[in-house]
């Protein structure tokens, strides 16, 4: 007889719920890489039916007295840890009534679907018409959460995908960064406007680039047994541990949106390879946070990708691909993939002005969560905004402006800082490396990224939730969060 | 309040089964044609987790007493005929103990996955260690659905993939078709001996191929918004009816493999794009029984697809795709697809000496399911049937002979039959259709294949589990099954 009923009974549960997870993750991939369009309302169904099953499972009324059982059964350390993350799933999914629930499934579906094509019609106003029903549900999700957490309305929003992470230190990060990076950003462009940057003269045939793609993804150690490369509108990491689909898009013009995209999805896609396997079914097992989730995709992109040494390696791959140009050679193609250019767009943005996008966000969002403006006070806020932080004038233009991510029509208030903590850790991994592996960047140019890897598997992959994101970056790389180490990465790569 | 409360349960029920076997087809295609190995053992976990919560609810204790009730209530015949259906899916699930259920889910995922190695390797012996489980099973699952049924133990099996037909019609259909098979197949070879036909000389590449099967599939009237072609290992007809999934396979050194197999797997899909729509979610919307989706396959592949008239307008399809030849002739092409060549392989086999390899499987499953030979006889009976109706000496060719077929490693006896009465369905189905259209064959020829695909909406898809095998054969060509149908099309197609 065992000694663990209570978390016996809990991790069998936590094992169904990873199977239909499963089917529910490889529906979701399918219905974005390949389902033809009049599957949708089928699959929008079967998948509903499957989520409602799942949430029946979680909120079933024996969890709550198992949770509290199990916490007085002799467990060991990781089991511990596995019953704290058992327990937050379980918090998560009985916070919020089911109508609640229910009102925020039917809101964020209009809004999404109608900002589909009110984004292209610049039309601000229809949009604001249905994300007033998406912010007042966002608000009152907020505001049951934080009477439970005790966190403020914001930071219990924030916590879903960024546990531990709290507005005050947002706050003192995003403050600092606000200081500097606009006077940084001024000084990059200010050197590269005086170097020479030749443009890749296309066109590159899709095929080509997916053989690219797929050639960097295995010189990335990306496992193909357990996993694809496809494509989507919207490139994603999708699929399962065993079996992680990535995609990406392609454009005949350019390879540099499809090539970085791929990195930086191969980045997450390995991080869900390397959860640790003998865990594979529990919370534990799971990737610590969004922002340790993006920690790896821009460690892959942005500290690894963009890197001298990397562009070294790549050149000869572009040569191998799309016949040899000047423009593609290794020192223009440093150049190319480190240009600093402020521009409307967030996900096309280059990693220096990247913040200033989320700081933006982050102070609009944070503000309509905690009811201090409306919806009709956000054109003013990011007019004035992006002029501060990037000089950039949105006067009149939603589709580039407000309207350009899925974030707010989909009610995921809180998800935006975990972008520019994740360039954060990657940042702070990286001065780890560097200080252990002195020749790091001439090992890259050399091939030789095992560093790197075992590095990331060790420190963050194999750790899953084992530890709060405090703890394992205390662990990793001896201290907790240190935005002096973006800071200092940006200094070195673009003024040094 | 509703008058037919069980009646409304009952279809609540099949609404949610139906979902839930959406994921579960698409889990399955996804499985065949894009999932990396390393992803096998996760999904069978989560696809075992799904299939054990659909056989729980389609066992759930109350559902027995919900149908009972629901014949009481005041149904209309639709509603009738679905109460026919779901009384029927309910024996089926709930005729079986759970133990037995295991233990063949057990013997046959043991008994496949040795063959996949026993069958290249010729390993007779060792294939029937694992099969005499496999066996036992089944007859211990045709011992029960038996006694229930009071069907005789083969056609309990038969039963379950073609509801209504039992041996003795079998016999007397299959018994027929033994006495005047050989003969015709002896006048074909001799006559077809005399004709010159020209063998297409290759390679032909997979990308033309590819594009050659779409476009025959569009030819088809298949709609791509409602479902995709892909490949895989084995071709087959998944997905749902919203979202057909049909593969095949190519190999460059030969097209009519992939071609024919392609127009084949789009029978099977039209069938379920067309099934009603407003019935979906209901077992009276499902395809009638496997006879009649091969009757489907069998029209456009045999039917139409073999047809002068349609390689007609084959032949400027494929000089489009691989460039002119002599052997794409039409002439020539007609040939090439009517050619008989008895041969040890059913799923290679001409339409004139299918029937054969059928006959022969059903003679020896028939007999083992009755318990009148064991595993050990297979060889003998198998030698001498090709040698007495193909006139080909297998002997000592397991590979080649008994070992060919997943069905039988699979447990799936009583299926077999079903090829046979699918062709001859179909060849009943295309003399109504001649006698309707005198001038079908032009009218093929002139690309105008709607006669066909009006016909087989209105009398086979749209008719869905309305009615019985038998009635829908009686509405749809004023007869019951008839196999003197098929013989005249063999007749008229081969010695004409």
């Amino acid at each position: 007889m065992t000694k663990t009923p209570a978390y016996d009974a809990l991790a069998a549960l936590s094992q169904r719920l990873h199977h239909f997870d499963h089917l529910r993750a490889i529906a979701g991939w399918d219905q974005a890489a390949m389902m033809p369009p009049k599957g949708n309302d089928a699959r929008a169904a079967a998948v509903a039916e499957l989520s409602a099953l799942m949430h029946r499972l979680r909120t079933d009324p024996s969890t709550a007295g198992d949770i509290e059982r199990a916490g007085q059964e002799p467990l060991d350390d990781f089991q511990r840890a596995n019953l704290r993350e058992i327990r937050r799933e379980w918090r998560l999914a009985n916070a919020l009534p089911e109508s609640l629930v229910q009102a925020r499934s039917l809101a964020t579906a209009r809004c999404e679907h109608a900002w589909r094509s009110q984004r292209p019609a610049n039309d601000w106003a229809g949009f604001v018409v249905n994300f007033r029903e998406v912010l007042r549900v966002g608000r009152e999700e907020a505001r049951l959460l934080s009477e439970q957490t005790g966190l403020s309305k914001y930071d219990a929003l924030m916590d879903r995908y960024e546990p531990g992470m709290t507005s005050v230190e947002v706050d003192r990060v995003f403050g600092d960064l606000r200081q500097w990076l606009p006077g940084l950003i001024a000084q990059v462009r200010d050197r590269q406007s005086r170097e020479t940057c030749l443009e890749p003269v296309g066109p590159f045939p899709v095929e080509q680039q997916r053989r690219l793609c797929e050639a960097v993804m295995h010189l990335l150690d990306f496992d193909f047994e357990a996993g694809r490369l496809d494509t989507s509108a919207h490139p994603f990491s999708g699929g399962v541990p065993e079996d992680v689909r990535l995609t990406t898009r392609y454009r005949e013009d350019g390879f540099l949106q499809s090539l970085m995209g791929t990195i930086h999805e191969t980045g997450h896609g390995r991080y869900e390879q390397n959860r640790p396997r003998n865990w594979l079914g529990q919370p534990v097992s799971s990737a610590r946070s969004m922002a340790l989730h993006e920690s790896q995709s821009l460690s892959f992109e942005m500290q690894l990708g963009c890197s001298r040494g990397f562009t070294q390696l790549l050149a000869p791959m572009l040569a191998t691909h799309f016949g040899a140009q000047a423009a593609l050679e290794p020192d223009n193609l440093y150049r190319l993939v480190t240009r600093v250019n402020p521009g409307f767009i967030r996900v096309d943005a280059d990693e220096v002005t990247y913040p200033a996008h989320v700081i933006l966000r982050y102070r609009i969002e944070r503000a309509l969560i905690e009811g201090e403006i409306e919806p009709e006070d956000i054109p003013g806020l990011w007019d004035a905004g992006m002029m501060e932080l990037l000089g950039v004038d949105t006067r009149g233009n939603f589709t580039n402006g407000a309207l350009q991510d899925v974030h707010w029509p989909d009610g995921l208030f809180g998800y935006f800082p975990c972008y520019t903590l994740g360039a954060m850790y990657a940042a702070q991994w990286f001065a780890t490396l560097r200080g252990q592996h002195p020749d790091l960047d001439s090992r890259i140019a050399a091939g030789d990224l095992s560093p790197v890897f075992d590095w990331l598997r060790e420190n963050v992959w194999q750790q899953a939730s084992r530890w709060t994101t405090a703890e394992l970056a205390v662990r990793a790389s001896g201290e907790p969060l240190n935005p002096l180490h973006f800071r200092r990465h940006l200094e070195n790569r673009y003024l040094g």
